[in-house]
């Protein structure tokens, strides 16, 4: 069915009719002008993304439905990045003419499954006409105790830095994406092509199902940890290293050999004759939580290696600069090739 | 200069300078992941609204300074509409290459002076490359005290119906606007176009320089006034009133000698030979706030008329329907041809 035969107003019913609000902060949700949420004496956080045809994601190898996933979960990442728990969403998608309800409805179910997933609640939006291609955006409202909420700029000197997970996976299995995609393209006869993602699961689902580190926040939580700074990995471990260093005016010392990499993004790195230790500094979309912590829970932060939680070097006094000690011992600057979405071809 | 030879940071960096915090609710605003507010007990109000080029407005006759003003002032309208304060604000854009950083910085100097003028804060947004036109998504987040709020549902039989300001401007202001690009495009030398805008500031300032009613939120808790039933005229006066009706399951009686309109507005009608009544209750975009009053106020309702707050009919019960009472006492049932982004060529 085509949108616009079912009417603006049918359509947003129509997309939003699956939604139960689950939060008590929830008071009003879709159906009027504004949202309504109770907060009582928490703070509210908010953040906002936007996702954009052709530059933030590429139709030919992405699901709508894992496009919605993500959209949602970069966002939920942000109100983790705050050590905060994420609660309500403000979708926003501006659509061309082909698109069809179906096509709408997938893309929500994503949405719905991240929020699903991860307790939140779509609490209000907008969709509209688009004359060009699809546009996706939107907001995370999120809440944390008031003395809970960390910011960029809470590191000092001698710290520990840590970070989740692993990373580069994502950004390899873009590489592999788009290998394939050129693969299909070159083809004259494409109606049989199969892309040849055996063994590369992890990475592709690193790059088109990121989860944002609820878990983490948790975690933390449980064990009365309060990181000094937080981000989460979105254009890159380096950028966003370099940003906690520039907000908390200290340098940092982190370690090549600590990096934590995982075993296909490795292989796959090998098989594109790429260098892992950038591709996993600067390859980005990780959505892993990098964060300093006081050294004196040296003890505590190791034991939760077993939560995937790596200690990764310490932060310094500011004039000593950010550095990577590579294996060898070399110290090499740190520099921020993260992802510019203006310089893309 | 060029938005790719600036760099993502850079770039916000150059946007975000200006801004200063003012609400002591707005803790952190720009330059972390998200925003963070506290509010204590108060409700939070959260609502957005995409803008996307050629469907929502035309960059051949809107100034970019014009299109961010209304693109934060429509949104801040949407809180109004809910009886709240808009205090805080998160502005997303999408910008093709041609975007300069002087044409991004018109953009939101707009935005900013909105913000100025109603006393709301910029906390955070995003802004990233577009392949194709331009895209503005703003979320505006409010307070209001919790027995404050005013939903659509909250309208009884029996109670009178407002409307501030006037109708119907907004609409014949677009109407004259695209007239004026039509010669503009006609004409094979248009060097020396001059548009034939004398007499007509009124309208264009609808159009292009919405106002949201913050001033009658003020007034009406001034009064102690809390409307049952409360909307902001966006798509079309008719389109609203009968959301209200739905939302409230009410009928309504609105009577056409008692539609506010403007003179100017009124001449422009007769010039286009176009129904003066139909642009009135269909028009859009008038950003007045439409609501629902318990008839014991009726004595005070009639002494706001000198806040241009005009009593324009009643509800009734749902059974009765919604209709317009005309000057020569027919009973027209009234239809939403509200605007509908999906329809347009």
């Amino acid at each position: 069915m085509n949108v616009s035969e079912l009417g603006e107003f049918k359509l947003i019913e129509e997309l939003t009719k699956v939604i139960e609000l689950r939060n008590p902060s929830s008071l009003k949700g879709v159906g009027d002008d504004a949202a309504v949420m109770d907060y009582g004496d928490k703070q509210v956080l908010a953040t906002t993304d936007v996702l954009l045809q052709g530059i933030h994601f590429d139709l030919h190898y992405t699901p709508l439905k894992y496009l919605g996933y993500k959209a949602a979960a970069v966002n939920i990442s942000d109100i983790c990045a705050m050590n905060g728990k994420a609660t309500q969403m403000l979708v926003t998608i501006g659509i061309s003419k082909q698109f069809t309800v179906e096509m709408l409805e997938e893309l929500y179910s994503g949405i719905y499954a991240a929020c699903d997933q991860f307790g939140v609640d779509v609490v209000g939006g907008d969709t509209s006409a688009s004359l060009t291609g699809l546009t996706i955006s939107i907001t995370c409202l999120g809440v944390a105790d008031k003395d809970k909420v960390v910011y960029r700029s809470g590191a000092k000197p001698n710290q520990l830095i840590c970070v989740t997970g692993d990373l580069g996976a994502a950004y390899m299995g873009l590489q592999l994406l788009e290998r394939e995609k050129r693969i299909f393209l070159s083809q004259k006869d494409n109606e049989g092509f199969q892309p040849d993602f055996a063994t590369k699961e992890y990475i592709l689902q690193r790059q088109m199902r990121p989860e944002p580190r609820v878990d983490i926040v948790r975690i933390l939580a449980e064990h009365n940890i309060v990181p000094t700074a937080m981000m989460d990995v979105s254009d890159g471990f380096s950028s966003e290293l370099l940003h906690i260093c520039k907000d908390s005016k200290v340098g940092c010392r982190v370690y090549e050999d600590r990096i934590p990499i995982d075993y296909v993004t490795a292989t796959q790195a090998e098989e594109f004759n790429m260098n892992l230790t950038t591709a996993a500094l600067n390859g980005g979309e990780d959505y892993e939580l990098l964060f300093t912590v006081p050294v004196e829970l040296h003890e505590q932060m190791k034991a939760l290696a077993e939560e995937n939680i790596h200690i990764i070097g310490r932060t310094t006094t500011e004039d000593e600069g950010a550095c990577l000690v590579t294996r060898d011992g070399q110290e090499i600057t740190l520099k921020a090739q993260g992802w510019n979405a203006f310089k893309q071809e």
